[in-house]
């Protein structure tokens, strides 16, 4: 009688059966050429989605925070000074990460629920006469906050200061489900992973490197072997890996991305869209807000709902996984206790939203907070309504 | 993107994953011993499902249908009379059945929306002085109006008559739901079906049978051969099968029925009604009413739904499977146009259901019937938030 | 630890992985138009592999010995006469079934290991000037022996006698793995099951009927329901059934049936005739012989093994079982303890069939048999490397 | 059809259907409790399985090379010493992540084939009366030769030398299979992964850290985040990890190490020995011979086979793998073209092991090679056969 509702954290996400299905296949030699025919689909689709037509993909059996590393070791050394700024959780982890690495961070402080001051990171990197900063850190998506920041701003803040620094972009929680143009925007190294917009377990770090940023890896020196990107390019020119590769996950990368171009990648990013809009129509409808400062900064993967003052946010969490059996994320770091957040990534109908509306409506009720049962669900039903879904014939 | 909500027909049900699994097996030699470690536990706990301490379960490849036939061709010959009520389409199919099988028919017409007028049945069953009437048909929960009937009311009106005829029990939408006594309520065949209470794909038909039907398989005369419970007696007594049984799918009935049992056959009921009355509630909130006459018919595994006159209740069935990915069940027969249906058997939750009762309620507003957003999510929302699930543990 | 092995049954045999979880679907509402996109399919698929151009095909929650009362409640009458001949335990049955319906069956006796006798069958069809034998039953392959019989002889004997007799024919463990030419052999009713050429777990009968099988339904007063073909081509015009369909299965058909096609029917023969031809290679190794008479008898789907004069068969089965943990078939009736059976049909490949024949070796030496251990193995290698699979890249 | 035959690489091995199902399982917070139930029974199966009382366990979302880093980066800082003995290819890939860690290794060469020379490493402990060697790195099993060194030896060197250096071990393919004996032999660390001998998919790094191992981590000044141990302490305490862990694959493990240690590890390493022994029988059927020198030397997880002068065993597993479908392991590095590769560890059979031995033949024979057909299989089934597998009534 478990595991029966859907969850609502942002990540990992609900998994399609048949993806399920897909990771879940028996042991093949990963050094014969049938693991070819899973490999290079996957790097070839992952590029796709990135948008990009010559980024270089790396799959590493990991997660998110394994893609950071792999980002910052490959192409940095110790001593190196990154710009990166700290609006949520996520960034701050990345900057700690980086400290960890020897690496001088210059801090760019940003209120939560804001989205990165590209003006700021302009200003910095004009001063950077010497240009000591090799990497401009950005997080796409702060997982966090529910907070998108301006990614084509961050790269013209760079182009503005004709600064030569790296754009290492973490896209954990945005790749897959909101839009994301690795050429365009100039990125170098974009970092993903398998549970969120890929809608698949964890377990995988994907990255995509720009010409620029492979270059880098050669004077590199921050010490790396597992996550060396230079072993990988010599593993992958003989459909091989220097260790064992996760097969079943990258089978699973294999449908997730062949499902997600079949659907073509506007209607991936509208059907994300549509969904949290109807989230977002519910926080209305509660009479409450989100934590993400401006409509501009409304991400589509996850909605940090704050709540009012006096009230523990955890505790809605808490109760609703205790009463309802239905995860909900927590607020975490600064504001943690305020927030909780609704994760409507990945494989989500309406239908399904609804009931995750519905859950945190009765958990607020419960706590004694001042919400009118069903006003949220109406709110989100209006708009559902107003805005079909664009594909009836799956569903049907 | 497709599969994802759950359905909401009243059976097949939502299959828990650990059911599906369970019947995901590989191939075995169902002539080994290792079939034995399958066959009798499903047998023992389909007994205990039934209350009884006595009954002679059988299990079929087959489905419901093929138990009424079973229950038929065993005990009767051609010529025989029985006593049957038709409130409904399904008690209707099973009398046409008899029919075909050259049954003696005597039909008690009942309005679709009551149960079975025991009253009738004992005057009936009184003035047949020669117990020409060799059998009592009786359908428990009616799948096509919502109605639960009374069989101990049945079985009274059999005592009171001092009436030998068998009394056939078609509990295929009842049994493992709703409360079943086969010994208290002197039942002499029970049929089920694996896609309801057991929470299976479909597949199985699941029958007990008294010491009297056995008796009477001995002279009874209609042609049976696949169905032939005495067959059945002889391969098990072997750990086998007249011919090949469907082994995953009695793998998945030995893990469905465990899981009853554990959970405690009351707290089942408990939560079938817990999670019924929520759907009620909401049908309250619109405004609606049901087709089941009054509370003490009401089915706690479906809920027929009266929609207003002039309102062609299919068409709600149609759009909610086109625009929202949704299946509710149709009217049938009498009703058909007239109701539609929500099952809320198996394995359901109440924040499932939620999204069922947020979905009809966007169907009904979308094809124009005078229904508040939110009016009957929130009359749920009440009912739950008042009658916690007793089962948190599970859930968190 | 357990279920590694593959098993050597005459069916149900090994499952693809595919296959299982294309059984393995969630529920979907059966009278939706979804069901509508695996029915048709199938229908159409098993259409093509019977070798049919218009071939009626029905598929019942069931099994092959469903299968076989289907055939017979739809188009015979009691009292009505049919010539059979009985040469292994599963014609036997089959006669057995007919005699329980009050069919008058006319039995040709031929010794168990022989092929259907078609010279009698002209004879006694030649001398029923009457044509009174309304239907003439006929097992392709006896499972039992492992024994093919020409069902093209039988036609030939039909016409020969100008008889207007329906030709039902019993292809169970033939259908999908042997070559089967319903049109060209005039058959009116082809019965299979899904457990062995369609590799699919149990639980469904599949039938083809011509126009005149379906002509003689108007006529037939066998009484049926769950069986009734008239009662299904109802439902199959508005997608639907008659009753709940065993869905998962028939996606999983839909799919190995698909899996067929794909391969090429007359390839699919060939590879299991190579499979077989290796497993006989092997018993010429051990110096044994088959039940069946004559090469032109040989099952490619079966082989029962005869033992020396004073040897227990079934103590090999049991033996294979208890100490390697692998499924051999016993011997049935007549030849109970006389033989044992390899089942090489459905999924299976050389280096599996390469692990059966080891293991029944080891048996025999374990029992006291003079057999040389590895002289079958080296048998079925040399006649593996001779004759290379067809298909090699699916399996690279 | 594909994918149905056994893998006999040695890694990742096959897998059980149950533990494929627990890793399949739907998406839960990772940050509820109810992954505790999870994490927890993993932490404490894989400590037994370790036979340590107190090792601190983590699991990280990787692969044992992912486990080699997380052993140098958490206990040494850039610049220390290392002691370490290159047997083989896996012992020689850990010296060159050490170096690429800027480690300077004192490297003990070892002809291929033989194990760790203990002797020697006593030699030089001895003599590093500075105690500047800070670690000594030990391949417990070198599964490119299908050598098993002797750690215990390894430890006594340590001790006679009086010398305080870690002992890291690499027990990749050994722990799960082989006795490991992380307190007896005084392990500092011991790494091992998902896919040998706990039978999942790869994805998993597993490692035992001793009290010291931990101590050392305080002062180690590797730069690490991603593999840091500190970081998995805090989070474990709170049921929780640094980042997202790989939730699919840790209920896998808790399944596989349940079923370990139900079989009983002395039962588990036996049945690795047996099989291996048959295997190592079919070797001497042949009249080859192992890579590994000495019959204490043998491993019983992975065989390495010297193909004759002038014969490239490489074209062996080619030839297998598009000829026959089955999978063995190539010759790495020295030993490439000169050995072939018969993985035997993890979920196996003897009857599994056959069809391999089988298979082998046939491509010898193929190839040229002088092998009589059947020879090797004759000696494994003699082996087999005198040597009983002790758990009968699982396969039965």
């Amino acid at each position: 009688m478990s595991f029966q509702n859907p969850v609502f954290i942002p990540g990992p996400t609900n998994i399609p059966r048949e993806i399920l299905q897909a990771c879940s296949m028996p042991t093949i030699d990963h050094r014969s050429a049938l693991f070819g025919k899973i490999l290079h689909p996957c790097l070839e689709n992952v590029r796709k989605i990135l948008k990009s037509r010559s980024a270089h993909v790396f799959i590493f059996p990991s997660t998110g925070t394994g893609g950071w590393e792999t980002a910052i070791s490959n192409t940095l050394s110790p001593g190196d000074k990154v710009l990166a700024a700290r609006n949520g959780m996520f960034s701050h982890r990345w900057i700690d990460m980086c400290q960890r690495h020897k690496l001088e961070v210059e801090i760019v402080e940003a209120p939560w629920g804001t989205g990165i001051p590209a003006d700021r990171y302009e200003e910095i990197l004009t001063a950077d006469k010497g240009h000591e900063i090799k990497a401009v850190l950005a997080t796409h998506n702060e997982t966090a906050t529910g907070v998108r920041s301006d990614i084509a701003a961050v790269r013209r803040a760079l182009d503005a200061a004709g600064h030569p620094a790296l754009l290492l972009v973490d896209g954990v929680s945005s790749i897959g489900s909101m839009d994301f143009r690795f050429d365009e925007w100039g990125v170098d190294i974009a970092v993903a992973g398998s549970q969120k917009g890929f809608m698949l377990p964890p377990g995988l770090a994907i990255l995509g490197f720009s010409d620029r940023a492979m270059e880098a890896t050669r004077t590199a020196r921050l010490p790396r072997t597992f996550f060396d990107v230079a072993d990988m390019v010599k593993g992958y020119a003989a459909n091989a890996y220097p260790y064992t590769p996760a097969v079943g996950l990258m089978n699973g990368l294999k449908l997730s991305t062949e499902m997600l171009l079949a659907e073509g990648l506007e209607n991936v990013f509208a059907r994300h869209a549509r969904i949290a809009e109807g989230v977002r129509a519910a926080v209305g409808g509660w009479g409450m807000s989100l934590c993400a400062a401006s409509p501009d900064l409304y991400s589509d993967t996850v909605s940090a709902i704050r709540t009012p003052e006096g009230f523990n946010a955890t505790t809605l969490v808490t109760h609703a996984a205790e009463t309802y059996g239905v995860a909900f994320g927590v607020g975490l770091g600064e504001v943690a206790g305020k927030v909780f957040r609704i994760g409507h990534l990945g494989s989500l109908t309406d239908v399904m939203a609804l009931s995750g509306i519905a859950t945190a409506e009765m958990c607020m009720a419960d706590l004694g907070l001042d919400v009118k049962l069903g006003s949220g669900v109406a709110a989100a039903q209006e708009y559902y309504r107003a805005h079909p879904a664009a594909l009836r014939k799956e569903a049907a």
